[in-house]
């Protein structure tokens, strides 16, 4: 590449300009054109992530990257059969698209409609993965949002050699080259981060280092979460075998997501009899459990750690547990309050009173009664493909769908009106009537 | 105030907590409350506030704070009136909190529903504005966030003297008093702007200036536009009276409001006829013209000033108007793009294709056709109350209602379920049958 960030960026932006008023049927053509052409060019898309693999051996010697990141950089004929799938997964979702999220009739022929329409432009910043690149683009190319992709410099050659097969399908298809572009080399990433007139969303995909990174140093919303400190509340009302079951479910499934749980509170009216065959349950499982003293004192004679009070707010990421024995549900939620971050909170009772007071006063993007956290997952959610998780409040909370990578904006059909003829002594009064949308979704 | 800035942000957050557990009813009764003892103590707030312009006139000498500040800081028994008034209407506006807006059955027994919830804590800063304390404080109350006001030293006493009464109506009506809060001092400004971990949005209330120095200064989500470039398109297909009408209401109604129309694009098939009664037009109502280089030739002979190119991203605020004579709507739409601010835009054509047309490829919160940008407003949308208007695309975009300040979270209920059962090769399949809402809105 030899233009500059900045004026990919500015063709980025003409592109997304082109891509807002587009057909549907051409961007899905375009998503499943490229997915054919990445199948006929499997061999030299083979070669390019050997050389990258060679190159990223070197890398994973001098510590460069983690093992972690070494083992998802390889392509295989499996990995990408399911990177095509998955494109064409995308491409038959349900246009996120010119949905009519509301409409009032104003006045007589003066209507108002609030209808979705596509961010913009999207900055991608990935490490390792080669599925982020064609995932990423067929998110962005269903949603009509032009993409910049940012490749760690392990994955360099191999993402090249795809986003070059993407913008012969954009060609191929009459779409303009420019809604999918690649960026290399670490400073290309301050620059992408300082564009907030050209960028409309940031999504870090890769380390949670990189997601704190990125989120340290823009001003542009970021779509991503760094931490996932989930906790487990066992109500004095609680099925004990359900708790154990949702707490192994939600500790052991897949220990390094963010949905895992960290931290189980117990009720201290069943703590008594629930600890014991908890530790049991979860040493079978190879659980390491840490504990606050109740816990301990319950559990003496069990080799369980303290927990140190910042201990509390830690993201194992492991096969670790912290218990901690509450004595009501408002100090378990005062805990999942001070310690937690906002993602999943769950209460496992029979008690659908305390169920729903939980459920209502816990502030977080999910609060699941008898259920394990692990489903807090747009797949799961149903949404179809899932763009991220945020932790944020604001735009998009919880597992993100193609929904996210929207905006909307306010349509008005008038016949000449005027608005100083609705103010004043002799206003025309505005009818505000509520019409019906005719939305695929609420 | 003794306490730090830190310790009431703290407190509010707590507060917050309450509040969002609290019934809706419980928060419209404190408004009314608040109203109810504002009409009650209405000397004692005069008296505060003829202190606070007594004070206020030095720093008006001073140049401290400018006339239309000083203007804003009066308090009379109308102005009161119209401020109870407006508290009460905030009061009656339907339940901005748990709404459904999806449902969705993930399997029997573990369903998920997405429902409206408060973001937290507001922070409000703002100038001069008596006002801005009541309003804030009502639509935070009707939305169940706390609010943090920080009040420009020009009008401490007043909002101290308010947020005294309305923290009584608070406790009188069991709600957290700290639900509002007051801070006053320009450090505690950089001191809010910086706790991201406390404050969930910040809107500041006040000149263009404020408004940018936010935005600049903070990572917290900003409620808040700092520039309204609006622009009208006269298509060749125009009803010439009509597009005289709409621009001179969207120019002259209010110049300085952040919807009136900036620049004139005129087709040049209708520039020749159209430009002469424009001009004519506009001097009547005594707005300057600013023209291109056609515009001028058009109007050879009369005063029209030539625009610089940067003076095209200008705006005005006043009875000056720039017109630029374009070869097509795709001229026009680049101008558009190039130089406006995304708040409004609106085309005048007969011709509903060239219509459409215009409306789906103009990136701006608000595209309207054939009527006045002025409509661009919370109150004329029908939103009741209108919190601000965002140039932002996330979140919320364009007037934003009472909805813009809250969130969501996912809550689902389940009967034991867990993640593993439902991956891998003997997955139980998820129904993910979307359910209907008994949503008010759509």
């Amino acid at each position: 590449m030899t233009l500059s960030v900045r004026a990919i960026a500015e063709a980025s932006k003409r592109a997304s300009r082109n891509l807002a008023s587009s057909s549907p049927e051409r961007r899905i053509e375009s998503i499943r054109v490229a997915s054919k052409l990445i199948e006929q060019d499997r061999l030299s898309l083979l070669e390019s992530n050997a050389q990258d693999l060679a190159d990223a051996r070197h890398m994973l010697d001098s510590g460069e990257i983690t093992a972690a990141s070494f083992e998802r950089l390889g392509l295989t004929d499996k990995k990408l059969a399911e990177m095509t799938h998955s494109m064409l997964a995308v491409a038959e979702l349900p246009d996120p698209l010119g949905r009519v999220l509301q409409r009032t009739e104003l006045d007589v022929n003066l209507e108002l409609e609030k209808i979705t329409c596509p961010l913009g432009v999207l900055a991608v910043i990935f490490e390792s993965r080669p599925d982020a690149v064609t995932q990423i683009s067929a998110l962005g190319l269903k949603s009509a949002n032009a993409v910049i992709l940012k490749a760690g410099r392990e994955v360099e050659r191999t993402a090249s050699a795809l986003v070059t097969i993407i913008r012969q399908a954009l060609k191929n298809s009459g779409l303009p080259e420019d809604s999918v572009n690649l960026v290399t080399g670490r400073e290309s990433i301050q620059q992408l981060l300082g564009m907030s007139d050209m960028v409309d969303m940031v999504i870090p995909r890769g380390s949670k280092q990189l997601v704190e990174f990125v989120k340290a140093n823009t001003r542009i919303p970021v779509l991503g979460h760094a931490e996932g400190v989930c906790h487990i509340y066992v109500d004095a009302a609680a099925d004990p075998d359900m708790a154990l079951a949702i707490i192994d479910d939600s500790k052991t499934d897949y220990p390094a997501a963010c949905n895992a749980a960290e931290t189980v509170l117990v009720h201290e009216q069943i703590a008594g009899s629930f600890l014991p065959r908890l530790v049991e349950w979860l040493g079978s499982r190879n659980v390491i459990l840490r504990g606050c003293e109740k816990t301990r004192a319950i559990l003496a004679g069990q080799p369980v750690e303290a927990v140190a009070d910042a201990e509390w707010a830690t993201e194992y990421s492991d096969l670790v547990l912290a218990v901690r024995v509450v004595r009501s549900m408002d100090e378990a939620i005062e805990h999942i309050h001070a310690y937690g971050s906002s993602h999943t909170e769950t209460i496992v009772t029979q008690d659908p009173i305390a169920a729903e007071r939980f459920l209502a006063r816990v502030d977080a993007a999910g609060v699941f009664h008898n259920a394990s956290s692990r489903f807090a997952d747009g797949y799961r959610y149903g949404f179809g493909a899932e763009v991220g998780i945020s932790t944020s409040k604001l735009h998009a909370r919880g597992p993100v769908g193609l929904d996210g990578l929207t905006t909307y904006k306010y349509v008005l059909r008038g016949s000449g009106q005027l608005a100083r003829n609705y103010q004043g002594p002799n206003a025309r009064p505005f009818t505000h009537r509520r019409l019906p949308t005719d939305s695929r979704h609420n």
